[in-house]
């Protein structure tokens, strides 16, 4: 078996918790203008528009774009759906949309990321853009060898471009590169180009019972956190 | 004048010592061969196809290839010119052109980007491609926010869409973003592309005398090293 060289990460969800950061900035920029809510569920309804928007790039509909313009066109949407159109200023509008660069991480991110990075090398292979990922780890205090995923390969997981960039990028054959994920369709997807495969648990992504607990198909590894993946590896 | 967010920097010359690291190198691999050398002049020799081949990429005769591809076939020309072809095997050879993954900052470099860490987002925007500059960096301890360059922009400096493929992963404007380099030409491309520019000056870079001691054209600033452009900009 090919030893293995670098890991690359999902982040939203397996590395940031997007629910509780976007509904804490929501609320912050929101509530102010006297409109009330479920700001979780206002979290989660703007996140139900990812995977449509992402499928508009993926067919081929939409020329690829970063997650920012996506992100914004879904918070529009969202914003129109609770009739709040004309509450929101384009200021507001453009401080919330960066919530996703604010996330916070769980909180085994920091020392497992750490201790896999005296072993191996580290990027994102995410469907957010550079400047997010950037963004992220200065937030968090992350420290990657190189910033791949989409932007790199103009498209959006689980398009197979998206894992190979990230392989030709870091000079490696795929079987030594390890996709870790909080989602079994991602895994999946990287295994199909080749990849090896991690799985770690976020059972509260998407509220209480809301995250996948194990993975739903099979995978190299499954892991509680990142700090288990390490010892697992011996990172 | 808007704020500087991001720096970006020239690696070959301005950040590390390739003719030391390159000689240092080709001596270890070849003088057991028993081949005998002005292993520096071999240096010189190996660089000096580097303009000559990154230029069949820009003028468009050969797609982009990855810059180790570029530095191998170099190597090849340099051997042969030597009479040294039925001498050095493929393992060597493979071997010695990563050389260029293995050489050392200059002094002032480590400090240098700790320092301007703390006040400015850093990438590294070289012809040298993303897993060279993975290896360079865990090579010299430094921590990029992002590796950008020719590999992200698929073209070689001083062609303008490297500049302007990093300024635009970055989420900035070009005149947030500070071109650092060694060599007057490249901040000359950086500015017509709408970058600000800073000099360090490495006298050393093609041995004594042999380096640029100061910017050769008008350029925004002007430093011995980066320990000193930190102190300048206040990073």
């Amino acid at each position: 078996m090919a030893q293995i060289r670098a890991l690359i990460f999902d982040v939203f969800g397996t590395l940031v918790d997007w629910r509780r950061g976007v509904a804490r900035d929501a609320q912050a920029a929101l509530a102010p203008l006297g409109l009330d809510g479920d700001w979780e569920g206002f979290a989660d309804d703007w996140r139900a528009q990812y995977q449509p928007a992402m499928a508009e790039v993926r067919t081929g509909r939409i020329p690829y774009r970063k997650l920012d313009l996506l992100h914004r066109r879904n918070l529009d949407l969202v914003l129109r759906a609770r009739g709040w159109d004309g509450a929101v200023d384009e200021t507001t509008r453009a401080h919330l949309n960066l919530a996703w660069h604010r996330l916070d991480a769980w909180p085994d991110v920091g020392p497992g990321l750490a201790a896999l990075r005296q072993r191996f090398l580290l990027a994102p292979c995410s469907n957010g853009h550079i400047a997010l990922m950037v963004a992220l780890a200065r937030h968090n205090g992350w420290h990657w060898d190189a910033v791949l995923g989409a932007e790199l390969a103009q498209d959006y997981k689980p398009q197979p471009v998206v894992y190979q960039a990230a392989v030709a990028a870091l000079g490696c054959a795929p079987e030594e590169v390890l996709m870790v994920a909080a989602h079994t369709d991602d895994l999946q997807a990287a295994a199909a180009a080749g990849l090896r495969t991690a799985h770690v648990a976020r059972p509260f992504e998407k509220g209480p019972g809301g995250g996948e607990t194990g993975p739903t198909a099979p995978v190299d590894w499954a892991a509680a956190d990142l700090v288990e993946l390490a010892r697992t590896l011996g990172g």
